[in-house]
């Protein structure tokens, strides 16, 4: 079964969240949410969801893929020391990718986006180019495993092109036929 | 391209909405949001989204495939003089149905539940077998055309279920290539 991991925290935007958390258990994944804290982790609009592992003992050689969803969650999971690292592990694995809103702060934290095309919400843009970015205002930008996108709007987009890149890797089954 | 119809009111359910207006989206489907009243209609948790048709001027046989999220909108909705027609018009031509926690009460103002093996949330069980359902508690239920599902949960059951009689229907493109 392939395994999917989320990282985020208190005050995430919660469809950014819910919306690839379930797409990804609907394709046949095993997704576990990693946040600062193990425990419940609640979005700006409310919703809450369980995160099964802090990110202290998370291992990311585990998954096979990583979500990063936005709001106020990756502000919050970036100051724990770990952060940077388990994110750059997808990319030092060239394991997909996707980030959305402020998602991308953990990229800059992760030292991974100089010489990237991307997107974000538009308050980061001028982090992500001073950390050497190529930002484009696109809802949805595709560089190699990384797929990003830039607020709630572009999320049928993003999550077409993240499912299109996890198909070619052969990580998601077709539906079972009756 | 294919058309999906999403039903509801003021007070919706959020992710009962979103999750499946978004997925169909990403499918590739042309979405309309009706409610009583056109213009923009807000959920439980704050967000709100377009209704581009009132009850009073959709027409359902412009569409292929129907959603009934929960939250409070279905009983906004189905006091509405055309909720019930609507609603029946995709029983009538057995077009796919997907309804999901409070979605299941326009299924009873549609005259559409006796003898129907379904669920729902719990808390309308005595209405919809007062109306001659067969109730289940089980996180999804497929009965031919419709799929019903208990609350947020049961989202990727759910929706994975209903994108198969999508599919089944000749309703799904598969995803492009490269």
């Amino acid at each position: 079964m392939p395994k999917a991991l989320i990282i985020t925290g208190e005050g995430f935007e919660d469809i950014e969240l819910l919306y690839p958390y379930y797409r990804l258990l609907e394709a046949g994944f095993y997704v576990v949410i990693a946040a600062p804290e193990k425990g419940r982790v609640t979005g700006k609009h409310g919703y809450s969801v369980e995160a099964g592992a802090s990110l202290d003992e998370v291992d990311p050689r585990e998954f096979d893929a990583l979500v990063l969803p936005g709001g106020r969650g990756p502000e919050r999971a970036r100051v724990h020391p770990r952060a940077g690292e388990v994110v750059r592990h997808f990319f030092e694995e060239d394991k997909p990718v996707a980030a959305i809103c402020h998602g991308p702060q953990l990229l800059i934290t992760a030292r991974v986006v100089a010489g990237r095309r991307l997107t974000s919400y538009w308050g980061i843009r001028d982090d992500l180019e001073a950390a050497g970015a190529k930002w484009v205002d696109e809802p949805v930008v595709v560089d190699g495993n990384l797929v990003t996108a830039r607020y709630p709007p572009d999320i049928p987009l993003w999550m077409r092109e993240f499912m299109r890149i996890l198909e070619k890797r052969g990580l998601l089954a077709p539906y079972p036929k009756d």
